[in-house]
């Protein structure tokens, strides 16, 4: 079975208020000339559609234009679920149309799909967060977990909750989910995946995931992840990364840099290949870097005028740091945005203050407690009580263990 | 050919913060079948799909779920426009996967639909704010105009204005453009339908269409209507009737009692069957009263008290009026709440105040003006202006012409 997982695309997504509609529109066409040439049975998007609960119409458009064209009417299955920057009650709103392409959309841990034939594969058997298809005599047994917040959990364990159940971590109830439904689901001859949405011990975040997670309560510990699944398509972190001290849990990324931190990534989509019993074939496909984000650094404002002039005709986003003693004039400012047009940030870094320290050196002066003290002071123009700072240093601790 | 209209279907649509979503539900259900007994081979929704620009997703579920299951994938054309109280933006963005069922929506008057073969019948022609379908031999020349705020009217006529044009009044520049499209598409080998949204002179209205006119500009007088159309299908008001002083001009009315003022009104939907040159007939199917609207009026509080007791399991909204010397206390207005849940309002009518005189009785007693300087400080607490009080006049003497 030949499998497109992507995830993230967070449609209607802007960048310092800037819209990335464009981009996105690029990323869906590109998306579906690669549907077109690999010709998956099976497409996974693990979560995150859309960046808002309530997205723009034209996000909403991008994206029914997008199932229809990669579904091709049911030639194939489009699995979806819901990330925690989604609405599930949205997400599903158009179930009744896309149902009918074999675009089988799961809102919340609770919902399901119907048995139903379409023009190149069965759905065969479906119970809440499951589902399995039958493509070419291939069964894929598939555990769809849409991101479970802590109340949908409490739902779907609302029947057995004691007080033991109580004190049970997230990711231990999460681990006991997984393991149930894989003893009931996973059979010897389907090709046994899991789809979900969260954050994994030890994977690499960036700012653009929305912090899901106090103390990281909502992280998943790799081993609760269940063992006989041949296939693990994840959502969350936007850079594309296996899932340490797991065979094949993967998280595909995000199709865009969607945060400064991120303009370094190479954006992908996994396309997987898996006979039962034989190795699991991963190809990362990359994508197009629509408009990449790069980070200018320059030694004085004469700089920083010349370099926007230089590449006014580049098509990125640009943040733009500039070393300099004294603040820029409103003339200044004017003037790098007539000669760049999409100039996110201009930041002066003044080097009398800093003392031309490097970001690197600033690292290396202070410690964690010192940093957060500062942080907190700068935010909160106080310094942090006792307690807070207690509570820091346990998390910290507890970080490094 | 046979024709099912409808229109304001306001899903999503709340009374006095109450939810309607269950008799929404009723009604598309009701609709469904209609649908399925009557056979239309064409469906049209005149506008006000939606009650805001973003509905609950429950109420985008609830549309396209309708749309699926009366375009019976394409066994009929289903033909929406956007009225005022939709996002023409947000109502197209389901595009790409209703256009596959044969559901042709137009947004803005500038949209337009794509020639396809469909199950039932084909598009064989379509321009902005027109449409031509072909079923079973019989061939419709459709003019498809959304909701015309004065911005949109003003782009469709941008290419032209000039300061004649920009004297014109509002009805007059619609009536240019009905005239144009009709001239240029309604034939006499087609059924010539006109279907749009707006406030025709002479209609009688109620308190839930919103008011999208200033002194009436927005108002479209009968005479502007295309005199060759063989059905003209509207929408905006919630009263089902006739356009006076033309033919076959109908709005099909609001499916469910949307506000107090329409406590009365009989709701249904209207089937038109058009032969070319023959006479136009017209059923008016009457739909279910889910739940209807009452007014009770109440001589006491104990009279109110009892008559809740009564009706607590029949299932209606119920605004109470209660004539009462004191106004009501805690306790009271908790005991009429416990007996009946749906009470959308209480009111109590001051005795002393009115004198004990019947509505009947007071509005004899006053002229217009004097009522409309008692509203006004009741509502403002100081008297209206001179100038204020002009320009009451003059529309009320408007009014009378």
């Amino acid at each position: 079975m030949k499998i497109l997982h992507t995830a993230d695309w967070h449609l209607g997504k802007m960048l310092e208020g800037y819209s990335r509609i464009n981009e996105q529109r690029e990323f869906i066409n590109e998306f579906i000339e690669i549907v077109k040439r690999k010709n998956p049975d099976l497409i996974i998007i693990a979560g995150d559609i859309f960046d808002t609960y309530n997205p723009p119409s034209e996000a909403e458009y991008l994206f029914n234009y997008a199932i229809k064209n990669i579904s091709e009417e049911g030639k194939r299955a489009v699995i979806i679920i819901a990330g925690n920057h989604d609405s599930p009650e949205r997400l599903e709103s158009i179930k009744p149309l896309a149902n009918e392409f074999g675009v089988l959309i799961f809102g919340t841990p609770k919902s399901k799909t119907e048995y139903t034939y379409y023009k190149g594969f069965s759905v065969i058997n479906s119970e809440e967060s499951y589902i399995e298809i039958l493509k070419d005599n291939e069964k894929a047994a598939i555990i769809a977990l849409p991101y479970p917040s802590e109340k949908r959990l409490n739902e779907i364990f609302e029947k057995k909750i004691n007080d033991k159940d109580f004190q049970k971590t997230y990711s231990e109830r999460i681990g006991e989910l997984f393991n149930n439904l894989s003893k009931k689901y996973f059979k010897k001859d389907t090709i046994n995946i899991l789809v979900s949405h969260f954050f994994v011990n030890g994977g690499s975040s960036t700012e653009s995931e929305r912090n899901i997670e106090l103390g990281g309560i909502y992280t998943i510990n790799p081993e609760h992840l269940p063992k006989n699944a041949d296939y693990i398509a994840l959502g969350h972190l936007h850079n594309q990364q296996k899932v340490s001290k797991h065979k094949n849990a993967f998280f595909s990324g995000s199709p865009i840099q969607y945060s400064k931190s991120e303009s370094n990534h190479i954006k992908g989509v996994l396309f997987v290949e898996i006979q039962k019993n034989k190795k699991v074939n991963i190809e990362k496909i990359m994508l197009k870097n629509y408009k990449p984000i790069e980070i200018w650094k320059t030694n004085s404002i004469d700089e920083a005028i010349n370099l926007c002039k230089k590449n006014s005709e580049k098509n990125v986003w640009a943040y733009l740091e500039i070393k300099t003693k004294n603040p820029l004039t409103g003339e200044e400012i004017k003037e790098l945005k007539k000669y760049k047009k999409d100039l996110l940030e201009i930041k002066p870094i003044f080097t009398d203050i800093l003392k031309e320290k490097t970001e690197q050196e600033f690292e290396k002066t202070y410690t964690d407690l010192e940093l957060f003290k500062m942080y907190y002071k700068s935010i909160n123009n106080i310094e942090p009580k006792n307690e807070l700072v207690q509570t820091f240093l346990e998390l910290i601790n507890k970080v490094g263990e």
